[in-house]
């Protein structure tokens, strides 16, 4: 009963600068890197968990070698999350964050 | 002839300190990994590229809470790397890199 206390809106915590990824094809996620960039940010967080992390990474590297060549990775951070499944159970899964600066 | 000279068995240049994350489960690279820090290493680069890259990571994280509880992510790399196909044409795939030490 008192797990419930915390569940804010999850959907709206996603800050500015930050893409998301998730299941879409990866050129979908750069457009949404490149965007920022060219709204005047200067550093953009790339961040996914599970299978997703192979498409963050092509993400990352898409938007530096093609999109936005004068930004370069500043950080990286692996990490593991623990969620909930349906049936109650809990699963770990790892994360990754990857900072592109210009 | 004079080629010849260097060729020494090519499995063998995989470094000793070195993981590379294919498509097996993720234990099986562990594993491996925990298997050369009691070896004696001081430090084990995990290496995978495209869909293995979320592997990797698991396997970073696996090993490093579960197994070799001193170890610590000292670095990430990203990078991407370009592959011929069967048919001659070329793609690029993303790599990482992430290397742990204790």
């Amino acid at each position: 009963m008192a797990e419930e206390q915390r569940t804010q809106s999850k959907e709206s915590t996603i800050p500015e600068n930050e893409v998301f990824v998730g299941k879409k094809p990866a050129m979908n996620y750069v457009l949404a890197v490149v965007t920022q960039f060219n709204n005047g940010a200067k550093a953009v967080k790339v961040r996914a968990r599970g299978n997703a992390i192979s498409r963050a990474v092509d993400v990352a590297e898409i938007s530096r070698n093609r999109f936005v060549q004068d930004a370069k990775v500043s950080t990286i951070a692996i990490g593991s999350e623990e969620l909930a499944n349906e049936d109650g159970t809990k699963s770990k899964v790892s994360s990754i964050e990857i900072t592109l600066e210009r």
